[in-house]
């Protein structure tokens, strides 16, 4: 193809997540011949949330705004705190969970071989709210992965200096899984895990 | 969520082909985390690309000049003429076959129900084409559905008023194909098709 612009718009286009030739070549096709109004659209959207866009002073979550709604609505629980890796977690724990507490995103997780250590998580901001704030319990809900969990005890010894209470969410069968199906792993933790009836 | 601007973002996202919420949420964060130079760039490419990017004056496909650098290509046979329904079927015969002609891209195919008539899809244009033109070869290439073969019969009616020579593309079992597993139109079109040896 010789028509410059146009292949850059299908290169452009593969920056975003599980996007290859082909899917950017329908996106391209698409937005120019179906979907004008919704390409400028997205083109301003995506201009703006750049430039606007940034990351909350107290938890780090994404927010237009200096501190984001969650940090700033008064009726959520601030002496509880819960330390997730990313926005898309936190999401996933709003929906799921009747949490009422605040979070702080790490927004990564500990990975010294990727050169992530604890500055670029902000754990030094979060050490400063752990001396500042009144936190009841800390719950660490960063993924059972080995990171996440070397993350998780980071994070939990950096808490016992300032004698915080911490928590961990369960990890074990999920709903609606057969013993059958679950991974190794997973069936040894909720045996060694096992709650009394 | 309560952050405007990134529910706008994650929605502003949907307009592309295949993305639904959980991918434009993925999508959304994954600019703004990691790729935030790749997310400017596909901002001010779409952007450019509405605003430069039309139609080509001689077969309709996309073009950033008044004639695509195929029809623009003096290498190129300009006695035989391919038509296709989309700039996606055009780049596929591109990338496939040794053809070395010009191509006519309809941008659609002839389906009263959704309102598409002979006026949306460029044929007074094709038809001036036949007029002016000398053509020695005609070759349909629309896709093999309902709508395909009637616009094929329709564009076919038209050449003929002007003694243009026709062809459609072959239609039978593809290569590579298991006779067992092939739909019964597709084997019995490869059967009421057979070639001498």
């Amino acid at each position: 193809m010789a028509i410059d612009l146009l292949d850059d718009l299908m290169e452009a286009l593969r920056c975003l997540p599980g996007v290859g030739p082909k899917s950017s070549q329908r996106m391209a096709f698409h937005l120019l011949e179906r979907d004008r109004k919704g390409a400028a659209r997205l083109a301003a959207t995506i201009a703006q949330s750049l430039e606007q866009i940034g990351h909350c002073s107290r938890c780090r979550n994404f927010s237009e705004k200096d501190t984001c709604h969650i940090c700033a609505n008064d009726k959520r629980d601030s002496h509880i705190l819960c330390v997730v890796e990313s926005p898309a977690d936190m999401l996933a724990v709003e929906q799921a969970a009747d949490y009422r507490g605040l979070y702080f995103v790490l927004m990564g997780k500990l990975s010294p071989l990727d050169g992530i250590g604890p500055e670029e998580l902000g754990l030094d901001l979060l050490d400063s709210r752990f001396a500042a704030d009144e936190i009841s319990e800390l719950i660490l809900a960063t993924n059972p992965t080995v990171e996440g969990e070397a993350t998780a005890h980071f994070i939990s010894s950096l808490a016992h200096k300032y004698n915080i209470p911490v928590t961990r969410i369960a990890h074990g069968v999920p709903l609606g899984g057969e013993l059958e199906y679950v991974d190794s792993g997973t069936l040894s933790r909720a045996f060694s895990a096992r709650l009394k009836l």
